[in-house]
């Protein structure tokens, strides 16, 4: 199975343009769209959406995935194998919270014009002209290693993305009284989702604080939507394992309008008065 | 084949969150998108396009729908088997049309972990941890008494749907001289479909009322978009076989802006003349 | 294989009932989407999108397009089968740029019942109830000639779409000093995409021209986007062939506001100064 994931939108044909690539090298292969719909270029929504889908496919999935503002440039064509399967895309930090997470894992440059759709690829379209023919190549089981050049891992590129602070009291695997992070997506329900795991949140009561344009926001912690009145705001751990920012039938980006990666900040009901 | 219908929306990952638990669980398993965008919390609109699509796949299909607004609270997750298929969901009423007309069928709460993702589910995503799992495992053949407990189909969650009213002269299987009833849905052409089915409009020629913010409007019955003038509303039978008033190359919705569930009387033009 | 092609949208069941009429015909066929989001009857932007992704797909892939303002009247309904594939849909204009291109072809007016859902199609939904089914027969083996009434390729609908002309200077194959066209397409990034074939531009440097409501609009040629600086209109010949007019990390479509079918010229430097 190979899934797909980009910001072509679905006006065009250039999905479709990708999975004929793949039909016609690996036949009946089964695709699944992740979304087309990631903002033009936004390498962080990209990344957020895979984190939250690939766990649930089988191992040795193909997740192909296409936001690349550096194509033609010399940005590098990669391809990833993890335990959970197998990444090809842009080397722009879109697969680094995937290759954080995983135990053993290789990273190939893709080099080998053999494996693309013609030696000398378009300028603007990688997705058509390397990483779907690369992609199909993967699923009929040619080695990775075939594919090109081994990469020091070390040498991937990251995200520009904060990363969240906990506030533990000292102790390993202790439970925080505060920590703080960022909003790393918002959602097509409006539900602001922050960077902050939901493993690291206190236990109850707890609140979170968003900083908006109208200042500090003060939100309660609940288990669901439902654990409040209807459009009224409430802070929860969302389906994806991050904290998020929802409204109970409506809207947190149109009751809040925070800014982008806006601060966050979780904490014990204690925990927050102390800083106050 | 498992079939999806939702109100996840094409931005995010949710839906193929959903295919990657299926994929897992009943692999090389064809999946057919109905839509994913319901509006949000929808039943209704949800309702009709699930009643529009089903009676064309093959018997045997697994027809998942989550448009599922009381998720997390005490509302019933359920499948249901008829002799066209399967459908697994909430019991919010979703499902009404498709059982009522079902000469044969069985319902069931999904109250068996054993079928589900994990055996605590999210309180925010039963269509991954619950809905998606047991469709899979419907494919896979599991029968539909093992997954749960039978349920009482007089319980099962009626829709808030007003019924049309079919006026017959008193004889049975009489063509209507007038029937009313309301609009049930208005598809993305503007076209503004009434659950009025086809089979008891009177014989040509014919007229329909519709309620709107101006006032009732009289509109013309007619066979096709093209009976009419470009830019001329029109009634007509639509292809999901009910009653809909229509704009030959435009929006009916732009044109009429109707209430929603507005009245909706179709009649013979005598019978409506009567009532004048 | 079935690609499927139309301006049904997504929001609505009508793809879905095509895909379920297909399953129920020709079980396990995998289809392809190729895009919903054609603007309402735009046969233009259809048979671009078309264009763009058939060469794509395996030989043998049966293409259904379905984009149909005639639906109901008497428009033919079609079958074409080309060394590339089969194409199904109404006779409008749609399939012209594939069948000029094939060597070899065959054209069928789709008259035979038999291969229909039912002997009388509803009068507004011919992909449900002729389209869909004949693709599935295609997909089956039912050859070209059972479906219909072999058509004299003559006779096909042109689509209402002006040529591009090259001025080269008189000899065979030479590069043109100047050639002049119109928009075909505006895609989703807001690139302008021209009827100009890319092997028809002059050698480096060279030249655009588009007309705007605010004057003709002089813009450079380069090889791709990053040719440029941000926000920067470029001219390029894009993936799908032809010369485009583009913004680096923007929309041209916002920047220019072109008309409809706007002329562009393209020309090597010294060719547009003898121009002017």
């Amino acid at each position: 199975m190979i899934t797909l994931l980009s910001d072509f939108g679905y006006q065009d044909a250039y999905v479709a343009v990708m999975k004929g690539v793949i039909a016609a090298i690996a036949p009946k292969t089964p695709t699944c769209d992740i979304t087309h719909l990631v903002p033009p270029q936004d390498i962080l929504a990209a990344r957020f959406n895979l984190l939250t889908a690939y766990p649930h496919f089988p191992a040795g999935t193909v997740h192909l995935a296409v936001v690349d503002p550096g194509v033609g440039s010399s940005r590098r064509a990669i391809a990833l194998q993890t335990p959970s399967g197998f990444f090809v895309g842009p080397d722009n930090g879109l697969f680094s919270g995937i290759y954080d997470r995983a135990p053993k894992k290789e990273a190939e440059q893709l080099s080998k014009p053999d494996y693309w759709r013609i030696s000398e690829p378009s300028k603007t379209f990688h997705g058509r002209d390397i990483f779907a023919p690369v992609a199909a190549h993967l699923e009929n089981g040619v080695p990775i290693g075939a594919l090109g050049d081994f990469i020091d891992p070390a040498t991937l590129v990251k995200p520009d993305f904060p990363s969240f602070i906990n506030y533990a009291n000292g102790a390993l695997n202790q439970k925080p009284v505060r920590a703080t992070g960022s909003l790393q997506y918002i959602d097509g329900f409006g539900n602001l989702i922050t960077n902050i795991p939901g493993d690291v949140i206190p236990d109850h009561p707890w609140m979170l604080t968003v900083e908006t344009p109208d200042g500090p926001q003060e939100i309660s912690g609940a288990h669901t939507y439902s654990d409040v009145p209807i459009r009224t705001l409430v802070a929860l751990v969302g389906s994806h394992g991050f904290v998020e920012v929802a409204c109970n039938c409506g809207s947190a980006l149109v009751n809040l309008s925070p800014s982008a990666q806006s601060l966050v900040t979780v904490g014990s009901i204690a925990s927050l008065a102390d800083r106050i």
